[in-house]
């Protein structure tokens, strides 16, 4: 993994003017300024984090060869963002800039976690894409528009996962199973700037950080569908162990393993 | 959904003295100030989040006619706390106040979530309850005092519960189960402040948005005992789907089928 | 339980220089400084929420005799950083200390947490940890080497647990399979800077608190096997209770009664 530094660079969100609040209007805004949680600071509190930050995280398991650094980038950003982990969000997303991820396409991953990791995760993730994106000069030209021409539906596909699902909840829920169908399947997963097998890996990612393993079945199927290999699938779960957690790593695995022996093969 | 502007605001917990950490006293107080996740800010980096914001989200769902502005009101302060989502938290917190939510009500959901999504979650937003208060000039004489006259307890129900609780978990965890009832059933739940229906609403929301389906069944259940319509409830998911994200609402569905099927008519 | 002060101190990190996003550098740094939700800040929201704070929390539950206050500050501790609830960790941080869990022990639960309840975790608490170690001028020498002489491995026991893991998921995600042996049980859980058994306590209280239930049947057998007593265990659960929610904690105790039954007496 290039890294430019080997402290870790993050950003705070701080308001510039420090006006009481009887006086604060409507247009104070929040400005977002780099700091760092440097490398020394890791030290100072805990020696051996730092160790294995340097060595079994950022020296191995970034440079493992199933899973490529920009997909790792990927698995990261969506673990962060869906666990509202901010604080080594700008570091990971200008790590994901430099190892291939377009600006396109993060910009859909936050999109698409808003829906998959709920809306209060994407929105407390929008100051620092937005300084990211303004440090390095990336302007809305380099973004999908709001409404693209989309994607061409698998219509077979898609009917039989709304009739699927419409069986199972189509009487409990009838407004939800509607959206689920208007607003995912027929419109943001087809939104081009993020092929659906990248749209997949943020979402099993998003699914097992989260720890929210009763979604994973159909989504890590709908993954390998989507052209992720198994090898890759075992890697992201590795990756997110270091990432999210021993426990919803583990968590995963029963799920894997049932998805992986049950595919044809 | 009346919205004053289309401008999320939010607020920033921020320090008015930068003082170093060496003279940093004791008494030095954070301030809350407003500051917005504007419009624009989401345009600059998700040009799409931004769409189905306006569209699905604002325009539609909160005008979805199953559940009430209030309703979802509460719903949506209810998701964000138990997800210690604060950013967009101010800008709920005014709506609510808006949509006939009293002070008194919001005041008992931020005490009801220290218990039903953990003190830390309620702890985090007592501060921007407070910036929003007295923002409005909301004192404490329009809050329910400490301790008030309770409403009156349905021994039978709660005894039947008391027993229940106690048969499987009583000689696990003794303590638990005698705070369980001493502390929520005959203390808690019985604050006149917000509705017993009101109560299970947001508790419901809490267990939803923090994917804690396996305590969902028996609250469920009591918040239909306590006036809440399977179409409310559905609603409820549907709404969630939005704050809380699609995997959390989905794990809701088959509870909430389960819950629906069981139920006399 | 000491308390020097009814107010539940915090830090809150803040940027010094208020300098445009422009001019920022990319050494800027955030201090930390000590701020206050003061017990008037609960008062005036919720003064429900500070009565039960003032009597049941710090009055009753600290003082319980099933558990220590020290091993109620490790448990405390453990599930604010594993839920990502920092506004009153710095409090629970120097309580810890108060309660004579020693620095080296408080910088390996750090650590330890990084791996259990995911690495953003640990990373948004070392600011607050480190401004805690620095108030009480707590230096690196107090604190356990990155690289110390490991307690001596049950290699009985850990050649049981390891085949156990291979034979469950060995082919399914190796990789995760050969870091958990490598990193997690010949390395961190032999640091001997926190006692296995109290290692052991942080482990299920992470898991507990962030409701990961799945995980908590092989480590609180672990734990017992370790030397917490089943009374020990419950306290830790009704403790728990309180910091992260009575969801978690009922999700918690059907495992724990599952546990406590199967155990040899």
């Amino acid at each position: 993994m290039k890294l430019r530094t080997a402290a870790l660079a993050s950003l705070v969100v701080v308001v510039t003017a420090c006006a009481q609040t009887e006086k604060a209007t409507p247009t104070t805004r929040a400005e977002v300024i780099p700091v760092m949680v440097t490398r020394e600071d890791v030290q100072s509190v805990a020696p051996a984090l730092d160790r294995y930050t340097q060595t079994q995280l950022l020296g191995e398991l970034w440079n493992r060869p199933d899973l490529s650094p920009r997909d790792r980038s990927l698995v990261t950003v969506a673990a962060l963002i869906a666990r509202n982990h901010l604080i080594e969000l700008p570091y990971y997303l200008t790590l994901a800039l430099e190892n291939g991820v377009k600006p396109s396409e993060l910009s859909e991953v936050l999109t698409h976690l808003a829906f998959y990791s709920g809306r209060g995760n994407a929105m407390a993730a929008v100051p620092l894409v937005k300084a990211v994106f303004s440090q390095r000069k990336i302007g809305t030209d380099q973004l999908a528009p709001a409404s693209p021409v989309l994607l061409p539906l698998n219509e077979a596909t898609e009917a039989q996962r709304a009739a699927r699902v419409g069986r199972q909840f189509g009487t409990v829920a009838p407004g939800l199973v509607q959206y689920t169908t208007d607003v995912l399947f027929r419109d943001l997963w087809l939104r081009p700037a993020l092929a659906p097998r990248d749209r997949s890996l943020v979402t099993i990612s998003a699914l097992i950080a989260a720890g929210q393993t009763a979604q994973l079945t159909p989504h890590l199927n709908l993954a390998m569908d989507n052209g992720l290999t198994q090898g890759q699938a075992a890697e992201v779960i590795t990756h997110l162990a270091f990432y999210a957690g021993w426990p919803n790593a583990f968590s995963a695995l029963p799920v894997a393993k049932d998805v992986f022996e049950k595919r044809p093969r």
